[in-house]
């Protein structure tokens, strides 16, 4: 949940005066994005979304994670599309931060993914990747090997004050990874935060995807490691491996996954798991007292990266 | 800012079966609200607000409060409406908690309140207090005298955490109160509540109110006073005597404002002026650490207080 930026009447009425989108009739804070501040806005014409860029996000990855969403939206993959202002520009400014209005989506995210919105996830993520391959622009993974680094360096010494075993865990397990990490898997633009609250559905359709502010270039199997990672394990921790398996048949129907990709799996399943136990770690030790948002449970990623540990192949998520 | 229920999918399908709204297409937890958590909702045919009551609204209340929107509306004042399931009740359950669906107003809520908005709200407020008149149900106003008296023994001990001179003003200010405070003024059912966050514009146009969960019977010109406090009072300290004037006026010429009202109202604006410090220090002394919620500052009101003592007569709210 995040509004962070109170935006004046005066300030609303000029912003939105720069788009031919009508007169605004209201416009309200959402509990939706956790890195910037959201408005679900009406104009007489439409609902859009208006995103208040707060510090988190780099100003100059902005054209970057915009230019994506307009891409794929001009491929028919469903997601937001940046509305661009009278004198063509999407990215503007409001209360001193940079701003876009976004089209509105219908439908919602799944509070309990099922097994069918897995199999759904993984159709959309194979139209999304091989979408993304005529897009022109590209942004690093900082929060790839380099990043994790930068992480475990900060984490590690305050580790114990969540659990005594997180410490050497994300130690040894940086070594572990950055010995083994891939090279030359098939690779191009991921969302790289495909969590079930990006993903939005409604009935039995996939509706779209949302938040696009961690997009960049990575290996398509990693896009696939973070989704089994936060698709599909149950609450109580245990993987289900009949949505994984419908995930990736999904997905495979759409883009076919390598030998190479497939042996590699495993391994992403343990970066990626990683990668979120570190940024959760690391905004557990690093919240602000008495801020709006409520971090999230480290150790639930902590048991993931376990479950991969014990992993002995790919047949573990349901691959042949 | 709040939301503090999560709605499983499953169990916002089948409370919005109850209705003939049609399908939900969206649901997002907005910013707005303290005490409860609120949803903007769409369905095919239209946008709502649905609203689960958290413990700080008493559920024997809710039929009141629900109650008088429905009047309300149905006299023509512009507020939201309740909605009506199939079985032609408002006051349902939702996640174990009551809930209410209720219908979508546009508008916006001035973060700078400019005098024109001040001469809307006194039209509107005594529109209110008059079509008030037929609504049945009464109910008390909990918090007036008895439960400042209660806030005021809870607080003092440990006002001092935020300022010395509390403990001894609001100790003070009780027993000058108490022995003065009015008892046969014209009264009604008032909102109780009416900030610049609770109503709201479209251009030149009061496009409606809402949150009426502190709405109950007092006096006219309580509400009035609560207003001259909420409404009145530039950012800096300053009384604005000509939003004041302005307001005053446009209520008198739907309401008369009897003798005994304004003689009363610089007591009045001391009352009120001691209930939101009262509430807002209980609030900062009270408030879990972390919670979502930050708390309002209680100084604005100690100074607001400390202004409507210093008034000589009614004169200083622009009445003559």
């Amino acid at each position: 949940m995040a509004v962070y930026t109170e935006i004046s009447d005066d300030d609303l009425a000029k912003f939105v005066a720069e788009y031919d989108i009508g007169t605004v009739t209201s416009c309200k804070g959402i509990a939706e994005g956790v890195e910037n501040s959201n408005y679900l806005m009406r104009t007489e014409r439409a609902s859009y979304i208006l995103t208040i860029y707060e510090k988190r996000v780099k100003r100059e990855d902005l054209p970057f994670f915009l230019g994506f969403m307009e891409h794929l939206a001009r491929t028919g993959f469903v997601c937001p599309t940046p509305v661009r202002g009278r004198d063509g520009r999407a990215l503007r400014s409001l209360c001193g931060r940079p701003a876009a209005i976004i089209t509105f989506l219908d439908g919602m995210w799944p509070r309990q993914a099922n097994p069918t919105h897995c199999r759904l996830l993984g159709d959309a993520m194979a139209r999304m990747h091989l979408a993304g391959s005529s897009f022109p622009m590209t942004r690093a993974n900082d929060l790839s090997l380099a990043g994790w680094r930068k992480l475990v360096n900060a984490c590690a010494p305050r580790a114990g004050e969540v659990n005594d075993f997180l410490a050497p865990l994300i130690r040894d397990e940086l070594e572990f990874l950055s010995a083994r990490w891939p090279k030359d898997l098939p690779a191009g633009v991921i969302h790289a935060d495909l969590f079930p609250d990006n993903v939005f559905f409604l009935g039995e359709r996939l509706s779209g995807v949302i938040d696009f502010y961690f997009a960049c270039n990575d290996f398509f199997a990693y896009e696939l490691a973070i989704c089994l990672n936060a698709w599909c394990f149950e609450r109580e921790g245990d993987f289900n491996v009949t949505k994984a398996r419908l995930m990736l048949q999904a997905y495979r129907a759409k883009r076919p996954i390598t030998p190479a990709e497939i042996a590699a799996l495993p391994l992403l399943a343990r970066g990626s798991a990683l990668r979120f136990l570190l940024t959760r770690l690391y905004d557990w030790l690093n919240h602000p007292s008495g801020a709006f948002v409520r971090p999230k449970d480290p150790m639930e990623y902590a048991k993931k990266l376990r479950f991969h540990q014990s992993v002995t192949g790919p047949g573990a998520y349901g691959l042949d």
